[in-house]
């Protein structure tokens, strides 16, 4: 099972919005996200579901992903909002395996996405990955049994590094 | 200071050579190779140092590395070699870091280089991290101290999804 863990684009500044939930993409933030899409597509990767964050900049970077043909499907997940629950994704993520798919891509924040990344890893964390917007972590986790402390990672990239 | 991980390239198979040590790159692993080093001098890296296990395979990763410009200095280290004890490099790293430099890497082998990168992060390894031959790592290393568990990661690649 291929896990991929995406941060959101480059969203607006807060002061410009009432809740920070509303925060969209900047211009910028849709065009290098979208950039980062048609790398991922032309790498042929795809993805059997986008679970995303129901923030708007991290719908718009998950419609981002469907837009360029990574995946037909998206849901949104509220354990995927900053200072979310990996208790309640592995959950999720229990019953979700048993269908048998080979590829996930969660769209959220950070720090989260690289705290989940490291229990995943190590069991742990404590910030030791570091994850730009719109950046990457791929892992790979096992068929069977819980992935905590028992994923590996063939993947971290930012924007700067993937795009051509 | 950014320390730079970087496994050797495809080498010739062992049934062809005394021993190990003298395994080459092959005609693709050369080339391959001479491909993400350009593509990392394009990304405008440099290192202050090129420190390599004495393995053929790497002294050869570690020169074209220097080849296309990204390091005027090559160093071995029989640390580097498989299954090298990061302790005796710990100790060189301590002195080395005194003078200054900001910028250095490591070319070695697998496990090995992964199971190090762990270690930097967080204390100790359990082969939870997939180099790919001529793949990088990339790690920020404090100021000051030790760097074991108390590092962070910003970088992990394969070949693949560098090459453009």
């Amino acid at each position: 099972m291929h896990l991929y863990l995406v941060r959101h684009g480059i969203a607006a500044e807060s002061e410009e919005y009432d809740t920070d939930s509303e925060r969209p993409l900047t211009k910028q933030g849709d065009r290098k996200t979208h950039k980062i899409a048609q790398r991922l597509y032309d790498l042929e990767i795809q993805f059997d579901l986008i679970l995303t964050s129901p923030l708007l900049r991290a719908t718009q970077t998950a419609q981002i992903l469907q837009t360029v043909g990574l995946s037909s499907k998206i849901e949104e997940s509220a354990a995927l909002a900053p200072s979310g629950d990996i208790g309640h994704w592995l959950k999720w993520y229990k019953q979700w395996q048993e269908i048998g798919s080979r590829s996930l891509t969660l769209v959220g924040h950070q720090p989260d996405l690289g705290n989940w990344a490291e229990t995943l890893l190590w069991g742990r964390s404590q910030d030791a990955l570091i994850l730009k917007k719109a950046g990457i972590i791929g892992l790979i986790l096992p068929e069977t049994g819980s992935p905590v402390g028992r994923s590996q990672m063939f993947w971290l990239t930012g924007p700067k590094f993937l795009l051509c």
